[in-house]
């Protein structure tokens, strides 16, 4: 037996571990939050790029570009974001370079509070699937953060800082040090989730504590 | 929009695909006959050789054997297993050859009725997972199978039979044939639904006729 929900305190936070270059995060990220929030938890975003874990750390070959499982994704990810009232824009690009949205993610966790983070990371994600606006581009990323109130300069100076370049970094290789290896990964504790297929799985940990 | 249930037809049937090697097939086995009931519908059990999709037509390492997610998957089936209240003995075998029990399945599906076949898959996953009977060896198979009314010298010919080795071959080429990779995959009408987490979604998809 684990311990109970009121040994683990509930001021606990849950770790979200995601890429925007995965749809699957997205639907986590949509998610995470409301359920978190039910058990008294706070989510702290932790955007790592997948190339790292999946290329460097697995040596396996994108997931979109592996035979069965490619033509699988492609007929899975607009299913089951439609099954959660989310659409994937026909023009969204897959493949792209997502480091300077996880920068720009990183460096407002690190400085402001959870709510604006979650609003950044639902804004990036939204824009970029469901709207085509490519996220692999500064300006869509400015374009993006000015309406939540993150002013243009800033955040361009922040997307070209060698320290907000290396918090991404350490990141990648807290993710990887940590078993994270796919998006979106829930942390609770030290026990893991990965897929936006175990939220529910996530929902009854943090109810029981464990089973 | 999809067809609705009405016009799918009530009495097409649910395809099962897996793999005695893969534990989620364990939980989907356990679970799928109910919901396929539920939707007036049969299961076709279609066991398929996993080495042939993921090593030699994904070209992938086993899932077992890959950095990061092996370590996770270590963690998650005993874990996922429970959940669903299946136990895994602490000497179950993991990678071992599931030729000779696939047979066994192609053999009696292809002579017998479902619920034969059912409760012959049902055996051999809880002798091999919960019971650590290691289900590569025919005479634990034969061992399994004689309590369900197959003979063993009947069973044990079959295994032996070259048309029984064809039948087995020709289900793995038209698994891959038609997209399947994993275990366990769910196959209603030409959906795919991939992995144990998805048995939810395949009811919705039952109940609905899609999304």
């Amino acid at each position: 037996m684990r311990e109970s929900r009121q040994q683990v305190g509930q001021d606990t936070a849950v770790e979200f571990y995601f890429d925007f270059l995965s749809p699957f995060g997205w639907i986590g990220a949509e998610r995470i939050g409301a359920i978190a929030r039910r058990f008294g938890r706070r989510v702290v975003w932790r955007p790592f790029l997948l190339k790292a874990t999946v290329r460097d750390a697995m040596g396996l070959p994108p997931p979109l570009e592996t035979p069965l499982k490619g033509a699988y994704l492609r007929r899975d990810i607009p299913r089951s974001l439609r099954l959660h009232g989310l659409s994937l824009s026909p023009q969204a690009r897959f493949g792209f370079s997502s480091v300077d949205a996880a920068r720009a993610v990183i460096w407002v966790r690190d400085r402001s509070g959870d709510a604006l983070t979650e609003a950044l990371v639902l804004s990036l994600y939204r824009a970029h699937w469901s709207q085509a606006r490519d996220i692999s581009e500064r300006t869509t990323i400015l374009d993006v953060a000015e309406p939540l109130g993150l002013g243009r300069d800033d955040l361009a100076a922040a997307l070209a800082d060698p320290q907000v370049k290396d918090a991404l970094r350490r990141e990648t290789e807290r993710a990887i040090r940590n078993g994270v290896f796919g998006s979106p990964t829930i942390a609770v504790e030290d026990e893991l989730f990965w897929g936006s297929d175990r939220l529910g799985m996530v929902e009854t940990w943090l109810k029981t504590g464990g089973w």
